[in-house]
């Protein structure tokens, strides 16, 4: 199924099947749970990458036995449910469904914290709760953890995690922190993975890996069940915190800046993902485009230059953090600031200490504002300004494919992007996400909503951003609802073998084809093409 | 299917069906490959906890294409086979398949090393490479890389891996190293899971997911395919490494021992899976059992206190290791003393730190032969002395429940698994592997071969510490062969869901059942009683 096909009826249904499942599920959910098509508050993706989509219908439910029951009716009345925790997946299609005729399946209303455990740094949650819910929890009670958050904080934790997203801690690679799943599978049955099949255990959330193949990771980015909830790994909350940043002028530099650093990471020196963003992304975060140019096409490299001087930053602008104690925390600094030096002439290595009293652990209230960032694992929703970028009423769509951790491969891939960018007039905005072995190479393109002439260029642009990445090798993490399939057709080993195991799994475990269709190009045997 | 069943036909079959496989085998791997039933070089369970048991008929693919047409050919003979890489899991049956009418599926030969990338530390390895072949390989190569090792350096690295081994550097959790696998699936057809499933990427081995469900887990304790190669990672050689000693002599100071390492782990201030060890454990590394007690039953307390101070030892002995620089390596350890001493007074710590020359990682040959251990990443044989313990034809089973890492848990657990092999007059060996949230109660109880009356007592002793474990919530990460219906029986939630959604996916992936079946209890359909 193409994304030619977004705003078709399923095969073998008439009229609009979703009403029979909306009514019915008024008794299992109550009626202010269930949302009709053509309702104001029906779903969207608030950045529609075409116009005249319409809104959603949708059912909340309130529990793990609601979940239980909606399924069952979907089955029963073959309605395609797309499910998601707050939603908040912007940049990828937020709330929305891959097909016009899915109802959607909120978890939202799902949002109780069952456990959090100081000793074993762990958490039971359900998919409902939010990364600022998780942060006031744990501070409300006191507890000496902390926590990892991606770039917005009012997203679901679970949600995050189960589409393989990134926080900035330590614990940033959140899918590796997912400890045991609740789900409920499509025929309604309830699964729990790993050691918690055990009745009467607590090892469920502690220890990843039951008895048998591991299944945990078949449900994150899935179409094979709904999550109800989930064991998180948390870190104490360490002793000294710091905060650093490292500016590089010169922006031939990026390779051996990239070098450096995951090698830094490779070593466990630097020990959350640094970051290392451009000045494009450092303006967004400084007012909207119109604020520093207001010509056509990309922001010219004369002006971008001027602008670094007036912000008084480098071409590149990184950030790292480091956790541990004094002794440990100033090591490592000074580590840093060797290797980079070394690596790197005239880079400038800036960092701020923070230390608990005592020898207790700091205080996020200690840490000054401008580092009490995601790096400190605090929830924020400061990037939200970055929205306004292109225009007033602003989108954006996110492209974040993966890269091997190597300075020479990244420039090279930096510099055909950028042409691609020029190309279709818009400004490069790039933040790399440095892991060990790995990098992710974010960007955004920003546009105006609504606005087709830019919309289409936008599209454009994303395109061959794809196009260029796979021909590299390369592919995104995770992807925007409209452009799943393409993305899944890349992965072509062996004429797509890895396509039809995930269709064959899917075809078991969802025979009817009800659990978000087409979730990353995986669709059931009745929707397949 | 019960292990009373062990003996019996695979229903439906007359006769030795095998045969008609391992002839037609011959044309695939060569007549020399094919091991026929009866053969002196079958397979067997070097530790059989049963005795009369026959050797295996078995074949030995050298590629590939060889293991796609066996897999093919038990296809269309109905025959199942039982996939191991070196056979070398002792203590779990070793190469022994389940059931008396399987064939031996032998992945020795298999033993190319496909990359080592020194820059980006990882390997791509086949099934037959064992830890010495790696080890062996980057020191040929002067790559400056550390690997993890088990305790037995003569076995898979990928069968370690793949059966949830684990090792004892920063990177001994095997299965959460496993980066892309390459699987021949029952059918035959060859799947690349992650993103190696791009035609022409380099990124298979460097990023763990790919686009849509995790699938590496599903091949791990697993009968759902035959991995033929996968990404491992490797650490870089660090440039000082240390290795250190903590000795306890009072029994109850373990709860605060176990709290003080686990929290040190949580902390990331001890690097490894430090080990903690009692005084039969220390003995079995000095000399068989004969050579410090004659008695009947298990060694009486008064005289394992005269061993422990003939040995100079504590009641627990500790191994933990640190990897870094100087200055990171010297300031954790103080902190390991500090805490240590305040959470266990009178606990003795030692350590010996070797750094590299001239800034350099330190090479093994500089490390005193006491400290070149699996800490250090250096496979060994050396713990094979201690199946001796018993008896000069000694063997051994190992029961390895994971516990929550918390002191007061694990002594109640330790104090009742004690009464146990006093009552079956064993002697307990006990090794505790230290996680941060976890921890892994390495039991072996060591036998005579062929000794029935010892080895029902073993047999009674560890279905009982089984039923002790389960009683708490424990279970074993893996298992012997013989229990693995029984342990997966525990998983009872939701009365077996798990087992259930296992045997949904095997029957999907596997529907003629010759995979390995009955791996960690999941029988394909034509099996199930």
């Amino acid at each position: 199924m193409s994304e030619q096909l977004l705003a078709e009826a399923l095969p073998g249904q008439t009229g609009d099947p979703r009403e029979e499942f909306l009514s019915r599920a008024e008794a299992i959910v109550g009626a202010e749970n269930v949302i009709h098509p053509g309702a104001p508050e029906g779903y969207l993706d608030p950045y529609p990458l075409n116009a005249g989509r319409d809104r959603w219908p949708g059912v909340r439910p309130g529990s793990t036995e609601e979940v239980q029951a909606l399924v069952r009716l979907a089955g029963e009345t073959s309605t395609a449910l797309w499910t998601f925790s707050r939603g908040k997946n912007l940049g990828y299609g937020g709330p929305e469904p891959r097909d016009q005729r899915m109802v959607a399946l909120d978890l939202s209303r799902m949002n109780r914290i069952l456990h959090v455990d100081e000793e074993l740094c762990y958490a039971v949650i359900e998919p409902g709760v939010t990364f600022f819910d998780l942060f006031e929890h744990i501070k409300k009670r006191g507890l000496e953890l902390w926590m990892s958050v991606p770039a917005l904080g009012w997203g679901s934790v679970l949600g995050n995690m189960l589409d393989r997203g990134y926080g900035m801690t330590p614990l940033g690679d959140h899918a590796k922190n997912l400890c045991g799943v609740e789900v409920v599978l499509p025929d309604g049955e309830l699964l729990r993975t790993g050691m918690g099949a055990m009745e009467g255990t607590e090892l469920g959330p502690i220890f990843q890996g039951g008895f048998g193949p591991t299944l945990d990771g078949l449900f994150t980015q899935s179409s094979l069940g709904v999550v109800v909830n989930a064991g998180v790994w948390l870190m104490p909350a360490p002793q000294v915190y710091a905060n650093g940043d490292i500016a590089v002028d010169d922006e031939s530099a990026l390779p051996a800046l990239i070098d450096v650093l995951t090698t830094l990471r490779r070593e466990e020196i630097i020990q959350n993902n640094a970051l290392c963003g451009n000045v494009v992304r450092a303006a967004t975060m400084r007012g909207a485009r119109r604020d520093f140019w207001d010509g056509e096409g990309s922001i010219p490299e004369w002006r971008l230059e001027e602008m670094r001087q007036e912000f008084g930053l480098g071409q590149w602008n990184c950030k790292f953090a480091l956790y541990g104690d004094r002794g440990l925390v100033e090591r490592r600094l000074e580590i840093v600031r060797e290797r980079v030096a070394a690596a790197v002439p005239g880079a400038r290595v800036d960092a701020r200490i923070y230390e608990g009293e005592d020898g207790l652990p700091i205080q996020h209230e200690d840490i000054a504002e401008l580092d009490r960032t995601q790096m400190a694992g605090v929830p924020t929703l400061k990037p939200l300004s970055t929205i306004g970028w292109a225009a007033e009423d602003g989108g954006h769509i996110d492209a974040a494919p993966i890269l091997p951790a190597r300075g020479a491969d990244v420039y090279a891939f930096y510099s055909e992007v950028k042409k691609l960018y020029a190309k279709h007039g818009f400004d490069l905005y790039i933040g790399y996400h440095l892991y060990p072995r790995h990098m992710v190479h974010v960007t955004m393109i920003f546009f105006e909503r609504g606005n087709e002439e830019m919309l289409g260029r936008a599209r454009a642009l994303y395109s061959e951003l794809l196009d260029l990445a796979r021909s590299k090798g390369y592919a995104p993490y995770r992807s925007h609802v409209d452009y799943m399939d393409r993305i899944q057709a890349g992965f072509d080993f062996n004429g797509g073998a890895a396509l039809r195991f995930q269709e064959l799994l899917k075809d078991a475990v969802d025979p009817q084809g009800i659990i978000s269709p087409g979730k990353q190009g995986v669709w059931p045997a009745r929707l397949r093409g």
